[in-house]
Formats: C-alpha cells, sequence, structure tokens
C-alpha cells in the first residue's frame, strides 16, 4: 500500500516548505519538493502537515466523571474520583474510545494511558482499553495503574500516626498480573505497547518498584509513573524516605532514558540534576496542575538542564477534557509568567517539538514516532488552514499552538492507515458513541462523596488549613 | 415578536431545573416549569440555557496579527504589533466580524471592542466596526482606543533620561474626536455603546482621563482602561506619580461603578481595597497575561474584597483567539495554584456568574442584562448537551467551564434575535468571511520589527535582565 500526500505545507529549519510526501508499507518513503506521486495522491493544498503528537498521561476512564469533580485538591479530588468509579469493562471500552477522539481531533496519534483497572478484571478491563485503541487505530501505550498501598497511605501523616488498611491485592500478584498483561497484549506491531506503570511513590513499594525494573528490563519495555504532583506528595516523600523521591527512584534504579514521570511540579535543583543525567523525561500536564490547585512545574528549568519534556492531558476528569493543543498551549505559554526573561520562553515550534519528538522520546521510540522522516512510521497530522480559528494566515505554527484551534484537524493516519478524513473520525461510529455515552449517564445529581467527608479533616491539618476539626 | 423555548435546563440556587422561557418584545416575559408556550415554539430538549456571557476586553483588529507575534512582554510585543499594524477600515470591518463570530459561538453575547483607531481615520474606524457588530449583531461596547502620549512613554525610563516624541494629535482634539463619536454612534437601543476608554496610565495624561471622566458624566457612559499590567507598567506608575496608580485613578476621579479595568495584575492590597470602595470593576485575561508573561491577577483576593471580576479575551494578538469559554476556564482555574485553601477556589457556577452578571455590572447593565431574568433583555445561549465534548453526562455547568467545549453552542440570541443556530452564525456568510481573511493575507513570512530591535536593549536595561548592551 503505497500514497503521496501532494502540497503539503511542513516546517523545516529556515520556516517552511511546501512538499509532497510518499509513503509505503505505513512508512515515510519520501519528502521532497518535486516528487514524482505514486499510489493514491492526496492534495494537501492549503494544509498543514506535521508529525502526530503524543499524549504522554491520561488516564481514560475518568472520563465518566469530568466535569463533575468540585475544585478540590488531588488528594480530595482523587477520594471523590474513587467512590464514584463505577466501572464495567464496556464503559471503559467506551471512554477509551472517547478519549482517542479528542486525541485525534487535536492533533495525536498516540495515547499513553495509565488505565485505572476494574478490580477483579484487571485483565478484562485492558482487553476492554486494547479493542477501543485497534478499533480506532490509534496507537496505544497502555501503562496498567497499578500500586501495593491503600489510597489513605497517600497523604502524608503528618503527627496524627494514622494505620492503613492493606491494599487489596498482594505485590506478588500485582507483577504476576503485569507478566501476564504483557505476554497477552504487549504487541507493538498491532500499534499496541504495554508500560509498566506503578502510581507513584505515595501508593508503592519499593518491592513494586523493582518487580517493575525486572519486568520492563525482561521484557524491554517503558516505565511511568506519576512523580512529586503536589505539596502533599512532596512532604509525604520526606516521611516516607527522610530525603528527595527522585534521589530515591534513581537509587532503585527506576529512572532510566525510557522512563517517563508525569507532573514532576516538586522537584528541586538536585532533582532536575537526577533527571537529566538519568534521561528520563517529564509529561507536562499543565491544566490538570491548575485544575487540582497542584503548582506551575518548572517546564523552563527543565529545558535549560536538558530533560526531555512531553505534553499530557491528564485524566478527563482533572482536565476536564482530552484536547491536546489546549494542554499544548497552556503548557507553552504558562511558564512566560516564572520567567522575566522572554529569552527562555517556549515558542511554539519548540512546543511542536515537544509535543511530537519529546513524546517519542518518553517511549523510547525516536526511530519510528515523533518527525516527519524518511524511515519513519507515518503517524501525521493534516491541519486545515482555511478553518476560521487558522485565520487570516499569519504564521500556522503560531496560530496552531498559540491559538484557539477549532475543528482544524482535516486528516490523520497512523501507522499509514487513514483513521481521520476531513475532519471526522472515519474507523468508529462517533454518533453512536455520544449516543452511548449520553445513554450511559445521568445528568445533574446531587452526590456526595464519603472519603472526602471522611478525609478531608486531616487533610485540612497536615497541609495546615484554617479551620480543620 | 414573540416566542417560548421549551424545556430548557437553566441554573436554580438549588442545581437544575427545567423550564420555558417567553420572550416578548426583546425581553424575557416569563420563566416557568409550566407555560402556556405563546409564538414561535423552540424545543430545547438536552440543551442548556445560559446568559450571555460578556468579552469584556479585547482588540478586534489584532486579529491580522494573531499567532505570529513571538514571545515577547507587552512593552516590546506591543512595538511589533505597532509596527505591522496595517490597518485598513475594511480590514477592521472583517476583524470585528471575526472577533464577533468566535464570542458568539464561545457563548457570549456582549463584547468590549478597545478599538485601535487608523490615525487620520477615527471616525471611519470606529464605524467600519459598528457595522460589523450591527450586521452580525452581537452587542457591542465600543471603546475607542485613546492616548495622548507617545509609545515610548510606556516604557519606564530607569535612569536613562530617555526624551519622547509628542503624540500625533493633541489632548483636546482626542477629546473632541471622542465628543464626535458619541454623537455619532452611541445607540444603546441599537445594539452599540460608546466608553471612554483611555489606553491606561501608561500613555495618557490627567488632561484625558479628566476629559473623559466629564465626557462620561455628561452622557452618562461608561469607562475602561488598562490597569499594571505588567511589572514595567507598576515601576512607571512609581516614576509618573511616586505613589500607585490606583491611588492616582481615585484622586482624579476615574474609578467608579462604571469603570472597568483590563488586566488589574499588580495591585496592592491597599489598591484592592480602593477597587472595593470605588465599586470598579477587574477585567481578567488570563491567556493574554501567561501569553506576554505578565503575572497572574490577584482575582481571589479580589473576590474575597467584594471587587466585582469579568472575563475579556483580550486582543487576538495576545491570546491568540477570541474563545470566551477558554478564557473562563484559564481565568478560573488558574488560581487554583495561589491559594493552597480549595475553599476560595473559584466553582464553575460563580465562573458563570462572573462571565455573565460580572460583565454586565462592569458595564452598568444589570438591569438589561447579565442573567435570566423576567425583564431583562433575551440575550442568551442555547449549549448542546449531546456534543461529545459535554458528554457523558455529568454536571453540565462544571464541564461546560471545566472541558473544552467544542462545537457545543447550539443557537444564540441577542436583544430577542436569533443569530446563531444549530451552531452557525445566521446572519453573516462566515464563509464568506473565511475566503476574505484568507485573501488578505499572505501566510508565513519572516518580517522583523524595527521598533523591537529599536528598544529592546532599553527593556532589558530597566527590566534588569541580563545580556543588554
Amino acid at each position: 500500500m503505497s500514497f503521496t500526500i501532494q502540497n503539503a505545507l511542513i516546517l523545516v529549519e529556515s520556516g517552511y516548505e511546501t512538499v509532497a510526501v510518499q509513503v509505503v508499507d505505513n512508512c515515510i518513503s519520501a519528502i521532497d519538493p518535486n516528487l514524482e506521486p505514486s499510489g493514491t495522491v492526496i492534495d494537501a493544498k492549503d494544509k498543514l502537515l506535521l508529525p502526530g503528537f503524543v499524549n504522554a498521561h491520561t488516564h481514560s476512564s475518568e472520563m465518566w466523571q469530568r466535569g463533575i469533580i468540585p475544585p478540590l485538591p488531588l488528594e480530595l479530588w482523587i477520594a471523590e474520583l474513587y467512590d464514584f468509579t463505577p466501572l464495567d469493562t464496556e464503559q471503559i471500552y467506551l471512554s477509551a474510545l472517547g478519549t482517542a477522539v479528542e486525541t485525534l481531533l487535536s492533533g495525536g496519534t498516540s495515547v499513553v494511558d495509565h488505565l485505572v483497572l476494574i478490580p477483579g478484571q484487571e485483565l478484562e478491563t485492558i482487553a476492554a482499553a486494547v479493542r477501543a485503541y485497534q478499533e480506532i487505530g490509534i496507537r496505544a501505550f497502555i501503562g496498567p495503574l497499578i500500586q501495593d498501598e491503600s489510597l489513605t497511605a497517600g497523604m502524608p501523616a503528618g503527627d496524627t500516626g494514622i494505620e492503613h488498611a492493606a491494599y487489596i491485592r498482594s505485590t506478588q500478584a500485582t507483577l504476576d498480573l503485569m507478566k501476564s498483561a504483557i505476554e497477552q497484549f504487549h504487541d507493538p506491531e498491532k500499534g499496541v505497547n504495554i508500560l509498566l506503570a506503578p502510581t507513584g511513590i505515595q501508593l508503592c513499594s519499593d518491592a513494586l518498584f523493582q518487580g517493575c525494573i525486572e519486568l520492563s528490563d525482561r521484557y524491554n519495555l517503558c516505565r511511568h509513573a506519576h512523580l512529586l504532583e503536589t505539596p502533599a506528595q512532596k512532604q509525604l516523600a520526606k516521611e516516607k524516605y527522610g530525603y528527595s523521591a527522585v534521589e530515591h527512584l534513581k537509587q532503585i534504579g527506576y529512572l532510566s532514558p525510557r522512563t517517563s514521570l508525569a507532573h514532576c511540579v516538586w522537584l528541586e535543583e538536585s532533582d532536575i540534576k537526577i533527571m537529566a543525567e538519568t534521561g528520563s523525561t517529564v509529561v507536562h500536564n499543565p491544566l490538570s496542575n491548575l485544575r487540582l490547585g497542584s503548582g506551575i512545574a518548572p517546564i523552563l528549568k527543565y529545558r535549560q538542564a536538558g530533560v526531555n519534556v512531553s505534553f499530557g492531558c491528564d485524566g478527563a476528569a482533572s482536565n476536564d477534557g482530552q484536547d491536546l493543543l489546549e494542554a499544548i498551549k497552556i503548557g507553552s505559554i504558562l511558564h512566560n509568567i516564572t520567567d522575566l526573561d522572554y529569552r527562555h520562553w517556549i515558542t511554539p515550534r519548540q512546543s511542536v517539538e515537544m509535543a511530537s519528538l519529546g513524546g517519542a522520546k518518553g517511549l523510547n521510540a525516536t526511530d519510528e514516532m515523533g518527525s516527519l522522516s524518511v524511515g519513519k512510521k507515518a503517524d501525521f497530522v493534516l491541519y486545515d488552514l482555511t478553518s476560521l480559528s487558522l485565520l487570516p494566515r499569519t504564521d500556522p505554527i503560531g496560530l496552531l499552538v498559540l491559538g484557539r484551534p477549532t475543528n482544524a484537524v482535516d486528516s490523520v493516519w497512523v501507522n499509514g492507515k487513514q483513521i481521520v478524513a476531513e475532519g471526522k473520525v472515519t474507523t468508529i461510529d462517533v454518533d453512536n458513541l455520544r449516543r452511548e455515552l449520553f445513554d450511559r449517564s445521568e445528568g445533574p445529581s446531587k452526590r456526595q462523596s464519603p472519603m472526602v467527608s471522611e478525609i478531608e479533616s486531616h487533610y485540612r491539618q497536615v497541609m495546615k488549613l484554617p479551620g480543620y476539626s
């Protein structure tokens, strides 16, 4: 199978160029202004062609609770999330589809799904997500969300000496589960990759991290986790280790060039140095960091230290959408207020590179994706430069990144297969997805989270907020 | 003319209610769950009805440069903006249309256009914007952007003792111009309101402010200005007055319940008190404040002090779009990182009130707009709750404010007239607008701003940035 995209505007070092791009057998075989077309010919006049972006951190099933959790910090927000996680595998399937649709229509061709598992139906959960991603055709990196400590252990104890219940599953059982997941689902050729993805230091023992390292080494898989998302987690790390969480992860060997870490809001200068030395990737989730009041990740410092940074939407209950262009925009301009010297600010071209090549790097996949390069997989996106939101014609990349692109994605190819055409996903029935999402939800309700009521006063106490009792 | 919207979901104190809303002669005449329909009947099943939002600060003609100005702080950004402002009145007309379309399709029914005037064609500029807004049917508040000091005066001098050229027009000539503009264009019944809108303390003499106060009193018009957008402006105010800009504006009598001030990023506690005492409104432009690295306006403090706050997109060259829902989202969640106590965070319902009633209050128009209330003008918006971006059905307001609504606006009425139906503007030909914007622009170019080169080293010097020469 081969095709040629003609008259496409692409980014080059010196500005822009109009070229033809040829795809043979799922890969880019040629890029040239004067290319003899072969195979199907697609006219990309007045369209911009970019490598696909990576939605480098999300939790697809949170879609079922987007918009409903009130303004709360992570530690209370997650309590409410868990209280109302009503999942069945069909819901998993539908929210994975929804996450994929929104990612594709905002320029993403890959998604990293830190997938919440239904207790007792763990492999079925993964199977449901795999089914969704394969049907729609997005490149999927699924990191089953595992932990071996119970949720309340994720909050600093302060001087309250709280005891935590044991987690529902032993560390070894979880590692066995991961081994089964890898053997059953990891299939890069079919666009499905399994990641080792312990939740983070707040809910995982060293034994779990070490088991994940071993599996990641044995099967050559990437590693993922949350890292220092909130002030409370920083405090917890101090309680748990007596020193920096980053230093600890380095010591146990979790950090590496195939490790990506979501959030990284509360790192110190010395931690940043470790991130650079180990070649680890920071996944920046600006919208969730604002929504949950987590803080501003020191992204300009990461970039100055040579740490690779990519963008994620984070789960839709803390964002509360899956529009990658929104995450890229806010994740770029947010940092201008952290450094008076505008020469350090992220330019739109740098944002695009972070979202594409940066995303690929964090998944140890720069050989295959992340740029428009001969030999790489054909994962790319055509943007319609006649969309009102991309007019007037000024600087297409500037307007794509800094503007509010709406109905701007015209076509998407993943692994050489076109899965979006004329702004519509062609591989699944989106109207049917909407009906399912509508029918399986009930509209406004007055719910109250018992767990939030239970832990709020402890949270206010350890965070030294007024009025706790 | 009368019509009835049936089965509309609306916000009420206790949650949501499904009602019918009746409109007679441009005004809401009844809201009731059990209303006998009269006139044309519109079915709003699975739709949310909200009062129209106010895009409370923008500069429509900046649309011509959106996406193209590199990451720069305001003082340098504006130099590049002015260098490439190529305006003719037809461009003014088109960018006013574009601004209106994007505002309407993101829930706005009113726009405050702090309108850049073409030198020598000032009244023609205003006429072009008025024509656009009347054609499309959005409620317009036009504040011709006036100043009486030249652009370089807007930067602190530091110890450089720079002299500034005289401005192109005398203070008196500018005030005469405003008088003509008011007499010629101010026509609230036809949806066009003129504001007195000196640029701000950085480019205006006391005489200009005082002349504006007098005109505003004589014609009963609202007042608008920029206020302390950047650290440089704070420094400038100290050089100019020796004390706070807010205190100065109070002393000369500019602050009032019909005064709205854009940005307000660098106010002190004592300034905030003055804003509250004088009943002045803060217009929050979060996206431009991030894009230009201006800082985070202390919005939670304003709210705690009882200062009215509304939202603006700011001009499209500093945002770089005109999506009001994006400004509302970011302008709400941004502040969660400024206060650990989540009980102070803005809730989605509060955001909606700020965007509607807060906007109306800043325009001294709460009698006529800002809420769904019997007797007020029929300025309202129907959102389609079956849009993928508003699914699954959770909390409609939470998802509208915190999510990424896309193609969510179904219908818009302004002054009782429907101007958006099924997601499309019905009063103008949007495809033709796109063609005009396309044809009148040229695509990627390598431009360099002479004025930025000229003033950059002075800027770096007064802001104490490294590497100036």
